[in-house]
Formats: structure tokens, C-alpha cells, sequence
């Protein structure tokens, strides 16, 4: 059965609670093009960069996900939004990315996106490919070699997207 | 016969000629995700980030044709090359794109870039998708309605890519 979490727009003061989240993915190096060695003060400025909304998904006041919203383009690609979703490590496989990306999806429409667009989704990443195409995304591209993945070395890289 | 230009790296003072190659290609909003709104300040400031590296193009000290060089990702991603070109609407149909490109390429390997991605080429850009063709990259997606251009309505988006 799903896990019951809340999601909900993150504080500054969410902070800690995010970062047990962010932490172990940025220095896994699996799925992000972030360095693997990056600061908690460089990953604080990178999550809450002015342009983004964050959100926090909790349950019993832990946080078990985040992810943030914003437009992925300026001017005339500002209608095409764009999200990143962190999963904790241990609370993976009980539907924490399904529902943030339910919710991001929501809040995207309300907002007024006319489509949402993955940039850089990596192609070992099979749980979370397999995820998106269940909500509706489909593979628009495929970046031949565009991740250096720590253990599988180059691979390619999918762009996915779905209107709204 | 193409014109004999000269591909430099830019420097602080090459602003005001900058300035004229980027106003006029912010403004038409037709192949850039810029607000064409956008003031000159904040040109200046997108187009000379600290992750760019800007190059000028110019024939008898006017600026024909400018570039920004940087790495597409970080961390995983930091292999793939980005770059962006504008040509000053005067130079058109000249070579002015074509030698810009042929020397970031030639740039891009110098700093052991090990592919180039184009983001965001608008599909109403019949010359630029050409160009890029003919210097080896491809078309690796498509994004559908990505751009709203300003009198064609919302168009697709390619993302062009090449090895190097």
C-alpha cells in the first residue's frame, strides 16, 4: 500500500530535512548531472535557486521527498514547465515519486504550463523512465552518450515531455 | 564569397559592439527563449555568466556575429558542450553562423568536450537547422509546441546533437 505523505511548498527552515534527502543522491552521481563532491551550502543555493518552487513530501515529519518546479525556458519557451524529484534512498518503492510528480503536475496546470519537459532523464535510470511513461511522458529525445554514469560509464541520456 | 572574419575571445569593453549582434535578435524573439523585453543589463549579464565563455566575431572592428562556449551539465553531464550563436541581422548569408560554429567546435575539442548539444532550435529556423546539419549534428528530439513564436504560434523545438 502507498505511503500516506503530505506535500506541501518547502520553508527555508525544511532545509536539513531536504538535504538527508538530496545528500545520498548527489553523492551517488547516478542520476543527477551534479558534482558528486558538491557542498551542502552549493546544494542549498542549486535547490533554492530565486527561480524554483520547492516542495517537500513528508510523512511524520520526515521528509521522504522533494522536488522543485519551474519554468524550464524564458520568453518564449516560458509556457513549457520543469521539475527535478529527489527520493530518499530509504523510502524508495512506495510511491514517493509518483506522488510528487502527480502533485507537480497539478500545480503546473494551476499555474498555467502548457507542457512539462524532462531534460536529462539517464537511460539506466529504468524505475524512474518506466514511472514518467506511466504518467503520460513520452521519449521526444535521446542524447547519444551525454552521462558518464560512476559505474556504467557513457550512456545515453532521454529528454521526455508530455503536454498538460 | 564568405567575409574574412576574425573569432576572438571576448573581453568586458567588446560590450556595446555585443550589443548590437544580441539587441535586435532579443528583440525579434524568434529563435531565443529571451524575454524580448529584456534590458541590456540583464543581456549583458545572461550572455557573460561565469560559466560562458564568449567569443566575438568581427571584420574591420564591428561586431558581425557572437558565441557563448560552456559545458552543457555539470557533474555527470559536464563532458557535452553548449553553445549559442547570434548573427547580426546586417550579416546575414554571409558564413558569419558557419565560422562561428566550425571554430567552437574546434574550441570544444581543445578543452576535451566530448559532444555538443543545441537545446533549443526552433523549428521555424530553417537556416540555422541547415547549417548545423551540414557541420554534422543531428536531430536527436523534438519537442512538440516548445516555443511560442511570436507570429507563427507555438512551434516544435529540435535538440541537435554531434559527437566530436
Amino acid at each position: 500500500m502507498p505511503l500516506a505523505v503530505n506535500i506541501r511548498p518547502a520553508q527555508p527552515r525544511d532545509w536539513p530535512q531536504i538535504w538527508t534527502v538530496l545528500e545520498p543522491v548527489i553523492r551517488a552521481g547516478e542520476t543527477y548531472t551534479l558534482p558528486q563532491t558538491m557542498s551542502e551550502d552549493e546544494a542549498r543555493t542549486y535547490w533554492f535557486q530565486p527561480a524554483n518552487e520547492v516542495f517537500v513530501a513528508e510523512s511524520e515529519g520526515k521528509a521522504l521527498g522533494t522536488y522543485i518546479l519551474r519554468a524550464n525556458q524564458q520568453g518564449g519557451g516560458s509556457h513549457v514547465a520543469n521539475c527535478g524529484y529527489m527520493t530518499a534512498p530509504a523510502a524508495r518503492g512506495q510511491g514517493i515519486a509518483r506522488a510528487m510528480c502527480l502533485h507537480s503536475l497539478t500545480q503546473a496546470k494551476a499555474r498555467g504550463f502548457h507542457a512539462m519537459q524532462f531534460n536529462f532523464v539517464v537511460s539506466t535510470n529504468a524505475p524512474a523512465i518506466k514511472l514518467w511513461q506511466d504518467l503520460g511522458f513520452r521519449e521526444v529525445g535521446r542524447l547519444p552518450q551525454a552521462f558518464r554514469h560512476p559505474s556504467a560509464g557513457l550512456v545515453d541520456v532521454l529528454v521526455m515531455y508530455r503536454l498538460l
